[in-house]
């Protein structure tokens, strides 16, 4: 990392990076798509630069790299024509691919299939909880009921599973992919006026998965704690998102 | 094939099948989705069953199969507790994987994460062409125009790569996971008040390209002409679609 810790802005000069040849990763760091291509480079120990991107105000170099402004981008600046990727799980198999060094999906297609399906079914946990987690007002009333019966398919599949991770024994690619929203989830507890927390009965298997997550050495390297990620969610609620919040010490 | 060719309803018995190992197709006559899963089927030469399942009286047993009532869904009788996979493009995939002849997907894992990231950009022309298709008054005036827009990449690609496919000299991934949509939009003709067709200069290439498709010997197993297509959009319009429309000779 040869660049400053601040989200580049509209108006600001493109970030003056060496010609290493390194990945280079265009993210925001409370973002959890971002979060996923960070814990698949953090897990197979692949060196990358981070470049972080306000998503209010988008730097106008932004859309070179990443035509429709999304992050996570992954920019490749050893291929010719220093191709971006975009699409978190797109970047995550290509990543898994193109390093074979710890493989995260299963070998076997039929296993990695149903691995991508339940990772699919993950859209509605994070359709439900987007608009609690971001403190909206208009957020339905519903949502945390929502939320719940999206979970609760990840508590019967873990238990079903039998397994302490999502991967088995050790963690594979469900775990990894849907970290990044139940590293969020205690942030709840400190945003929310009925200080929500999962319930230990009705999540008993995935309560004791996040234990086990929050010690994985590579989710460690980019884990934010609850309070850092609820007074981002309230500087968003307050219509002014810090993004540098966490770079402030 | 051995079952009658009419789409399955609320009500009716489970159909009959002999267990000869062969995958399961559960698909909608007229749903593109489904019909990706045809052409990776089709050009792979994989034997299977189709059961056509009616997606507005859906048959009580189909969510044994598929458990949010979704098509296409593919269900592995040659495997332990037979499970079924979702998602068309999960399915592409495992195919693809599974039955390594005439591979459709690029080997290079960069070719194969910038198709697949093209295919995530034909998303936005399903969601602006979906309701002019299925002649929804309620389509936003400027549905097609954002199709038209939207469809603007994929011309700009295919130019940009210079080549009859977007799989090179050959039909590959790309070409298989948007010819749905693109056969259909001749049906507009029929359909629309102004008898849309695609503008033959702005669409120089893809048009030409749609050519090729309709030719290719693949495609010709589930192709549907336009007129057909009309006739069930037409239908789902008056609010009763008649499924069973295409096997009514």
């Amino acid at each position: 990392m040869s660049i400053p810790l601040k989200h580049f802005k509209k108006g600001s000069a493109k970030p003056e990076l060496p010609e290493d040849g390194l990945l280079r990763l265009y993210c925001m760091h409370f973002c959890p798509f971002s979060q996923r291509v960070r814990l698949m480079l953090d897990a197979k120990q692949i060196p990358h630069h981070r470049i972080y991107i306000d998503l209010i105000d988008k730097p106008e170099w932004y859309r070179e790299y990443s035509p429709l402004g999304k992050v996570p981008a992954l920019q490749l600046t050893h291929v010719a024509g220093q191709p971006t990727l975009v699409e978190s799980l797109i970047i995550a198999a290509y990543l898994n691919e193109q390093y074979p060094q710890r493989p995260l999906y299963p070998i076997d297609p039929l296993q990695k299939a149903l691995d991508k399906i339940l990772i699919e079914r993950f859209v509605p946990v994070v359709s439900a909880v987007y608009p609690v987690l971001t403190c909206n007002k208009n957020a339905p009333p519903d949502a945390l009921e929502n939320f719940e019966s999206a979970l609760d398919v990840f508590e019967q599949e873990l238990t079903k599973r039998g397994t302490p991770y999502f991967g088995g024994q050790k963690i594979g690619i469900v775990d990894y992919m849907i970290w990044p929203w139940l590293e969020r989830i205690p942030s709840l507890k400190y945003t929310t006026e009925q200080h929500y927390e999962l319930n230990g009965q009705r999540y008993e298997q995935l309560l004791k998965w996040c234990q086990l997550l929050a010690q994985d050495p590579v989710v460690k390297l980019s884990a934010l704690d609850a309070q850092l990620h609820a007074k981002f969610q309230q500087s968003k609620r307050l219509g002014k998102p810090q993004y540098d919040v966490g770079f402030e010490d």
